[in-house]
């Protein structure tokens, strides 16, 4: 399997299994049936509700002796509710405790945005909105600047809880200034990437300034069909180009768009659950796209974002809350 | 003349003469010719390099009894080679002293980026090259936090040397940064503004955190032209959407696209030296746009900049510096 190196030398597996929308009661057999078949690298956060259920997986395999610890590289994310320098160490021991370990190889920020503080006791995890049993339930900002946030998130990895740290939907301002205000930069910066959104300039800005990149929603709109967040003809996979591609390395479409993806040098995190999609999505490394098929599929791009809280914010939550404009 | 407010209840004029391009030779003329025409608000700003001349046309007007200083909104811009917190005062004062001023009204960050520091004496304006004349030219920049310049703008205000302040070129989330992290929330936002980069999202997350938005470039294209940095199809005045609504108003289309940057409750600042020009931009209060034309032009929308150093940075200064991705 192919790896993509952070400044620090450390190495990341390329294709990793993202556990967003993955059900608890599957959560721990999937994680178990990843590592058999060969995926080294899970991309987990305490949003996504089933950290208990993957810990559940880890554990079991370390246990039973199918992998080692030091064999797996484990990502999780800290939730807008424990922005708050205070609350970053209680969080991240919380995600640890759920997922059996005693330290991450990468945590990141989930997203540029401090919301007001859920206690543990009242809701884990707490979600976006503050009060969410209510008619006009909303998000609640509070006024946590990014710096402070990270700032905290360093002492992580000076209390040897965390290998690396970095940041989700951070846009190149963003990340700039948060590199002039601290000396550790930032070791990853995940984002959504497909053909359909694929930020060149963002890529390019992340390999010039020596932070790695890593892509969530790979394929696009398939991530957000359950979520009525996509229209069916938004499908990347449906392309003619994808597929024409795809007939002639007899590979599936997908496989087309992931191998687009870590072939641009980005890490990837798609999701499934199924035995025989878990294989094919870690099967993109015994071939190569030309330069021109890279080409057709970067011309792809319609600069289309699924998934922006400026849109299901205001949808969703009762709240107008732009992040990248 | 109509105006918007600012939260501290300041009234700023809806309508400005942008001074950017104006020629040195020709400023305190059109200076002087716009004061006449009832201009009162001009958008300055060190880097244009014409403030001493337009300050030879304020202190003419103000002392030939055509105007009272009072009666004048001026905004000028801080440098990015002038971002660290030392530098703050004394190029506001430059800026000052130039424009032969005892304070301003509006002071703007210019860009969200910071570049290493000149000293007048070196080269002033310094301009976007830390070395202009050497054949690999490059911006050279400087890590400065945006809130430690921004503090230093903020004790300007409490100095009395600038009656507000603000940001240029900022998104939503530098802007909720700022505010996180300063107890002064910028009073304006410059960005650029026109129908083919309606910025709506942009435009309504600062109506609801009460800044005021001053768009820049309101006619597009046309401020682009002679710097090559626009195609001759990319026009907005020449869209026969607008033609229509210019034919049905019996206005220019120039008219017809500054009044819809006025109704939809921004600043704007175009330049022009002429004086039926400077008479035509002022123009724009005897006569409204109808709901659906307001929409017609919202739907011109193309999300195309022209101002972007992500694009120039590379093309004319070797420098891939993008801000807005």
């Amino acid at each position: 399997m192919k790896t993509i190196a952070l400044k620090s030398g450390c190495e990341v597996p390329s294709v990793g299994l993202g556990l967003w929308k993955i059900d608890p009661s599957e959560t721990a057999q999937v994680v178990c049936s990843a590592i058999e078949c060969g995926y080294r690298h899970f991309d987990a956060a305490s949003d996504y509700g089933n950290e208990a259920e993957a810990g559940d997986g880890f554990h079991k395999a370390i246990a039973d002796g199918s992998i080692r610890r030091e064999d797996l590289w484990i990502t999780s994310k800290l939730w807008n509710t424990y922005h708050r320098p205070e609350h970053v160490r209680p969080a991240l021991e919380r995600s640890l405790s759920d997922l059996k370990l005693d330290y991450l190889d990468l945590y990141l920020m989930h997203f540029p945005i401090a919301l007001a503080f859920v206690p543990f006791e009242e809701r884990y995890p707490p979600g976006w909105l503050a009060d969410p049993n209510s008619q006009a339930a909303k998000m609640q900002p509070d006024r946590v600047p990014l710096i402070d946030t990270w700032q905290a998130m360093v002492d992580l990895v000076g209390a040897g809880l965390v290998r690396e740290i970095g940041v989700c939907n951070f846009g190149v301002s963003l990340l700039r200034d948060l590199m002039n205000a601290s000396a550790t930069p930032p070791a990853m910066l995940q984002v959504e990437l497909h053909p359909y959104l694929t930020q060149d300039k963002l890529v390019r800005f992340c390999r010039e300034s020596e932070i790695a990149v890593t892509g969530f929603s790979p394929l696009g709109a398939q991530s957000y069909f359950s979520l009525n967040m996509a229209d069916a003809e938004e499908a990347v996979i449906e392309q003619p180009a994808i597929r024409e591609i795809a007939l002639r390395h007899h590979r599936s479409a997908a496989q087309i768009v992931l191998r687009w993806g870590v072939q641009r040098g980005t890490a990837i995190v798609p999701k499934t659950t199924k035995i025989d999609r878990l294989k094919e999505n870690l099967s993109l490394f015994d071939f190569e796209l030309s330069g021109e098929e890279m080409s057709v599929i970067d011309r792809l791009n319609q600069n289309r974002r699924f998934n922006d809280p400026g849109d299901f914010g205001e949808a969703a939550f009762h709240t107008f809350f732009p992040i990248y404009e």
